[in-house]
């Protein structure tokens, strides 16, 4: 690793040397977790450099090559699991100066990487009333090459499904870090080689992504007296073809309560809360299904407000929102994400509900389409008290039958399904022969033996000192 | 019944006495049915109107209310079911005359009934890019009002629902029958009282609806070489959220070659085929899903033609265009309208296939939306021998747990779920209450012991002859 001879290369281009400013864009939301707090605290990189364009990458890419220079991508480093960290140093490619939105076209979008998620969207709504179809809750400060290489759906998720369902992402531009670095042009079957692949394999360079149409959704807050109905609720909701929703989340008491300062004048104890996002023509239909529940109540109506203080955008509320308020109230909270598959996806919360003692785990659920049904994405809440009982709980949903993707870890197949995705690890070999690109974060390049059993620890991370 | 003094009363409107015009504006698709046609071809009225405004509208409801001239109203008359058949006279409603767009909204439009769906499609395209969400395979000559009084789903169904789902109709507005008729505005529950109630409760002047975006589908015929893998690719395309579809439509062997000339010659022997409209920006994640069944090969896509002889809209195929286009071929074939339920809707397709002998009953399946799953509506094709082998059908598809709307009789509740709509009925009390809105066609109203064992004949339909 020669950094100083790649510094040397890059001089002419956007360089950060300075070592305060290079920790402070070494650093993701990894602290959301109290496991990779303790190990990833000390991590930092050598230098950060910004390409203006496609040109200045490959130079980036090619020089790094040249000097065994490990080449960590950021866009916004809003992660949560140390995704964007160099583990070993050396230089992060921040993608701040290629944010332009290339085309807008009548279904579709053309970007760089490090458009802003809320940029994005603008430059979408001015040029023909369009939007993208799902966004993380970071939509403010996000990018969407971020988003497609480090996250996996959002806001919109119950309606569209998962970045990785077919056709949520119509194409991505790569570069690859060889000795000439290649330039890909990615669809279909391919594009899962790159995506939510941590920038393990290549640079996302330009990106086209398919929009829907930008309506003023209505958002709303309803409360319910019991947890089952504010689940069924939701369920059903999410049930309804002809209600045209984008956000439908479940808080369990006493979340809102403890944590939402805002919502919580308007609740009463023990209620649980739902917060929502309607197309305003399906308000009508919306308030029908509502009116039929007499236990769930609107409590806040963004076409129709009435609070001294206004809660600020719903979806703020929900995804990794959630964990990051209760986090801002309560330093012990720490969450996990849960898959609570269709069709019995009520009956796994109430049984997981069951198993834990009250105020352990509190159940934050996010409606997503999956297979053609509706089910929940659980990002629970969990108060943390020692490493040995948060994997206890992650065990015991595991023996309730639901799936964990573990947001403790930060390697691409704990955080995952943990197991090698083949097509990942193969275009790797090609990419990045020299695996220079985000070092540590795929198990099966480092360490193909790995059993899967304790905590991967990446050998060659950088000490603390 | 006083036709002379309600023809009077209405001379100064647009009226129609020719006894052959007025024939054939009492007539509706009901032949396609050997039942309907052996019962209702002698039916006609007595005049037909054509109101130019809702004003003129109450003018003869209440001319024909003093007078108890029965009134029938008629969108286009491409009903099915003798829906819009006079059974004892009097006047025809016609709505020609109401066909403006009142005005386009982001997500919504508000319509005037006697709207063909195609001029409507046209007006939203041309003003903001949307169209309706979904539309009777007779988009070309159909009217809007006509639809939702008559009709039940259609194209854009795959996606999102039915008619009758909770937001797929915003508001009507409607006016009574009474001596001095009222105007009165539907919105949720009550939409439900007067929508698919063939006009027996008050007559439709104004509807809000709401839009979809416009796009330029992508047609595509498939064919497969089994039924399996057609039935099962259009359940799988149909639970893709990521794919936006308007269309998934399968027809078994032979119906493609024996009745759809221009695609035939495409197709080999013992083929099945599959109907689809993909958006544009969504073909991606289409080839890539289709590219993982090898047994499916698309043999035409409108985006990409190269038949000498262009085979027309695709969903002109689907729906109930399928049982004309039998018809036209072979006048023995009539058809039946099956509910393949969810989670089991392939084992029960293959259950029925098997429960007949060949070519008795042909498999035409739309893929369907409904309560958050996909299932497949039938539109099955039948070679009609007689009434009796009918009935023994619709009895074999029940008894294999698939409920049956009955295309074969003219009342609502035989052609519905069999049981009387209360909301409906009770609407018709207040609103109709000389029961002279589309006389015959709600048992509940004229027969409420009626048992259901054989078939409603309505007593004071019009003797033949
Ligand atoms: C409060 C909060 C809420 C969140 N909500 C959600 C949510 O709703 N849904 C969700 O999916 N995630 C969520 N996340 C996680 C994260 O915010 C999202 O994944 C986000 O979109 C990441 O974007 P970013 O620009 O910050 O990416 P970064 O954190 O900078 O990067 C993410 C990963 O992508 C890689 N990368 C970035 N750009 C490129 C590129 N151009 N080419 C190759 N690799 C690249 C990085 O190396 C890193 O591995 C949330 C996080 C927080 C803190
Ligand atoms: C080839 C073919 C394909 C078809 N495909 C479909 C399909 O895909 N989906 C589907 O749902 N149907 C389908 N149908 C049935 C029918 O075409 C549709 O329901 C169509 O939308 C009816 O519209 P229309 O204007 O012809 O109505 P009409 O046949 O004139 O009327 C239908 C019913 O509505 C009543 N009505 C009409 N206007 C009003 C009003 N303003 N107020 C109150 N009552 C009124 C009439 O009295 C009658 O009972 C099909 C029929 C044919 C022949």
């Amino acid at each position: 690793m020669n950094i100083a001879a790649a510094k040397a290369a890059l001089s002419h281009l956007e360089l950060d040397e300075n070592p305060v400013s290079v920790r402070a864009k070494s650093r993701d939301f990894f602290w959301y977790s109290p496991v990779l707090k303790a190990r990833l605290d000390h991590i930092t990189a050598d230098f950060v450099v910004a390409p203006r364009n496609e040109a200045e990458v490959i130079e980036v890419l090619r020089a790094c090559y040249a000097h065994d220079v490990p080449v960590t991508t950021r866009g916004a480093g809003t992660g949560n699991y140390g995704q964007a960290m160099p583990l070993v140093g050396g230089c992060i490619l921040h993608m701040k100066n290629m944010a332009a939105v290339v085309g807008v076209h009548p279904g579709r979008v053309i970007v760089q990487p490090g458009c802003l998620l809320k940029d994005l969207d603008a430059a979408c709504k001015a040029h023909s009333g369009q939007e993208i179809r799902m966004f993380s809750s970071t939509w403010a400060t996000a990018t969407i090459g971020g988003f497609i290489a480090g996250g996996s759906g959002g806001v919109g998720s119950c309606t569209w499904g998962a970045l990785r369902d077919l056709g949520n992402i119509i194409r991505l531009r790569v570069v690859t870090m060889e000795a000439e670095p290649r330039v890909l042009e990615f669809t279909g079957e391919e594009l899962h080689r790159v995506s939510h692949a941590y920038g393990t394999n290549g640079i996302i360079t330009e990106i086209e992504m398919p929009l829907a149409p930008a309506y003023d959704w209505v958002e709303l807050f309803v409360t319910t007296q019991t947890f089952r109905e504010a689940a069924q609720f939701a369920a059903d909701l999410g049930n309804e073809p002809g209600i045209l929703k984008k956000l439908i989340t479940v808080f369990e008491a006493p979340i809102a309560q403890d944590y939402f300062q805002r919502v919580a004048p308007y609740m009463q104890p023990g209620q649980h809360l739902l917060a929502l996002m309607i197309a305003p023509h399906a308000m009508d239909g919306f308030l029908t299904f509502t009116a039929r529940r007499p236990d769930a109540r609107i409590i806040w109506r963004t076409d129709w407000p009435d609070w001294q203080r206004e809660p600020g955008p719903v979806f703020e509320y929900g995804w990794n929102h959630t964990t990051l308020r209760a986090l801002k109230v309560d330093a012990q909270i720490t969450y996990l994400q849960v898959r609570y598959a269709a069709p019995d996806h009520l009956a796994r919360v109430e049984a997981v509900r069951a198993a834990f003692p009250p105020g352990e785990v509190m159940q934050h659920l996010e409606v997503m389409q999956e297979g053609g049904q509706t089910m929940f994405a659980g990002l629970s809440l969990v108060r943390f008290t020692t490493e040995a009982r948060l994997d206890e709980i992650v065990k015991i949903h595991e023996e309730l039958g639901c799936m964990i993707f573990n947001p403790h870890r930060y390697t691409l197949e704990e955080g995952g399904r943990q197991t090698v995705d083949d097509r990942q690890l193969a275009f790797k070999r090609e990419a990045d022969p020299k695996g220079l690109l985000n070092p540590g974060k795929m198990i099966a390049w480092d360490d193909p033996d790995f059993d899967f059993a304790g905590v991967y620890a990446y050998a060659r991370m950088q000490v603390a000192g």
